[in-house]
């Protein structure tokens, strides 16, 4: 038996995006296209190389021919040259006829900005198997590809039709990948759902049906920013929580020891402490989430590795930047909620590293 | 004494481009620049090359850094790898940092393909110097580059903020492009304005006024036709006029040969064919349409070379083509205006070519 699926829906105009979060979904990625394209007799496929092995996709209807491609595992995904593989796979597609992503955040974001760019814009099936894919990169239509230059440089917004998230899949992932996608949970309760932030004080979810509430709470603060901001110049920056130091560590460790959500949780506590200095915080408070953030198995101590030049190179406090140009932040408020501030000083930021 | 400028809007919501049409634009781009964007310390640029020898830019602001590159000469920066060496160039820019792409077409479509890729989306500025560019590539969002398989594969959705077409700078464009335009500029006036056709009637625009009137009046066809219907499922493809012989015709033959806007006007020529055919039309007023074109200095007369197993290849009345599927084509309909129509039949394509 099942656990109950739940449905969700990023309301943008002409673009929308369904969202299923469910057991067994992966079972109905056919029937979902189906419903969806009734019409098509072919479709792109793209899944993650790890995912494929550990769950292989059920057979698709002999009416549909599948132009499919494997995706190296995870992050090694997000390149140009993983991008032009896709695309020449996908050419031969019309612009109705649509393409399905398979894999965590880093397929979905290369498989995604694929489908943006062949034709102008297939429409896209994304089937998340990971926290962060299903809490985050599913959702709000960012695509990306990294450059030697930084991540994500490259990309660009096209949401997929619809969300498919099986938290079975969960089952066989990575511990710690679990764990740091928890942080982006945790992170959309604390902007703006108390009940998830209460439930997450109990400890990572527990069962099928925990994973199912906690994705689509994730997935409903996710949608009403973006609904009220798609291009991330508004309150959509709310989600950048944790992301400026998160991103600035990342950049000096790299992802093999320090994974995104785990950068970010670090990140979240520095914000924190930044706010506890201007009394948006109170020391309890600030102490309150770092247990929380503990209890779901993530650390916010900044590791001995990163506290040195090469942080304050990648944030910008070194003497490359313009004097007088402060930092945009997203600081915790009170108990719950946050706000995005343009003034954090180079002081401030030095003083909690 | 310049010519009045004329000024057109793209109304697309949170998306819309301002055109400006006129004479002596050319040396008001950083002045614009400066006027939407009055806090840019940096701006991207690229232009075509031909054009940079021949229209050299406006010396830039002191006080702004500009990310320069100089694009291959008309089709050929076409290619993924030009594209990634402007989006190499633009890295560094802010997403509120905007570009400027100057140039005819090509330059346009994979300029604003960069616009629209580097950090998700920069805004961008389109100065349009030929026929092509200002009647149709400027105006509607469509960028692209080549691939082996085909023009305009790989590409996406990303209107320019602004448009800016000097028709002064037609004075140094090819005999041959500028006439090669007006094809597009004449299924404008077919399409939905019976002004503009009349006008053309006379035969080319003879000075800087008629070139102003003759742009705008087709930007404002496509305009209203892009703002019913952005991403071409609809009116939009009323745009396609021409376009289905017209394409098959400059694969076979390539560009060299023939440029777009004479593989368009020997497409329309196809396509009152067929439509004398249904009745739509009659042959008086397929005659005419003929005369207009010949007129303007185009000729409808398929190239021998063009007329054989190749062109119904590229057409898809090969073998190889699914048995009853028909071809989606624009057809003209009496004096003026025309319909999208999906039930062209192999016979009466082979009837007419």
């Amino acid at each position: 038996m099942h656990a109950e699926p739940r449905l969700e829906r990023v309301d943008l105009p002409g673009r929308a995006t369904d969202v299923r979060i469910g057991e067994g979904l992966y079972g109905t990625i056919w029937a979902a296209l189906r419903a969806r394209f009734p019409a098509a007799a072919r479709c792109g496929l793209a899944i993650d190389e790890r995912v494929a092995g550990l769950w292989p996709l059920p057979p698709a209807p002999a009416d549909i021919d599948v132009l499919d491609i494997t995706l190296p595992a995870g992050e090694a995904a997000k390149t140009r040259e993983v991008l032009a593989s896709v695309q020449d796979r996908w050419l031969d597609l019309r612009r109705d006829e649509p393409v399905v992503v398979v894999g965590g955040g880093a397929a979905l974001d290369v498989g995604g900005f694929a489908a943006a760019t062949v034709r102008r814009g297939l429409p896209w099936i994304a089937v998340a198997t990971s926290v962060v894919a299903m809490a985050d990169a599913a959702v709000g239509g960012k695509t990306a590809v990294n450059h030697a230059r930084g991540k994500n440089l490259l990309g660009t917004f096209h949401p997929p039709v619809l969300v498919l998230s099986d938290v079975a899949t969960l089952a066989t992932l990575e511990a710690r990948e679990s764990v740091a996608g928890l942080a982006e949970v945790y992170k959309c309760g604390r902007l703006a759902d108390a009940v998830l932030l209460a439930t997450l004080r109990e400890g990572p979810p527990a069962d099928p049906a925990a994973w199912i509430d906690a994705v689509q709470r994730a997935v409903a603060v996710k949608a009403r920013l973006v609904e009220a901001d798609e291009r991330d110049g508004g309150v959509r920056r709310l989600l950048n929580y944790g992301h400026t130091v998160g991103h600035a560590l990342e950049r000096v460790l790299g992802n093999e020891r320090l994974r995104h959500g785990e950068a970010v949780a670090i990140g979240m506590d520095v914000a924190a402490a930044i706010a506890l200095g201007r009394g948006l915080l109170t020391g309890e408070q600030r102490a309150e989430q770092r247990a929380d953030l503990e209890r779901l198995g993530l650390t916010c101590d900044l590791p001995a590795e990163a506290s040195g030049e090469a942080l304050h190179a990648a944030l910008g406090l070194d003497k490359k930047r313009v004097a007088g140009t402060n930092h945009v932040m997203v600081l915790p408020v009170g108990a719950a909620g946050a706000r995005v501030v343009d003034d954090v000083t180079d002081d401030e930021l030095r003083a909690v590293l």
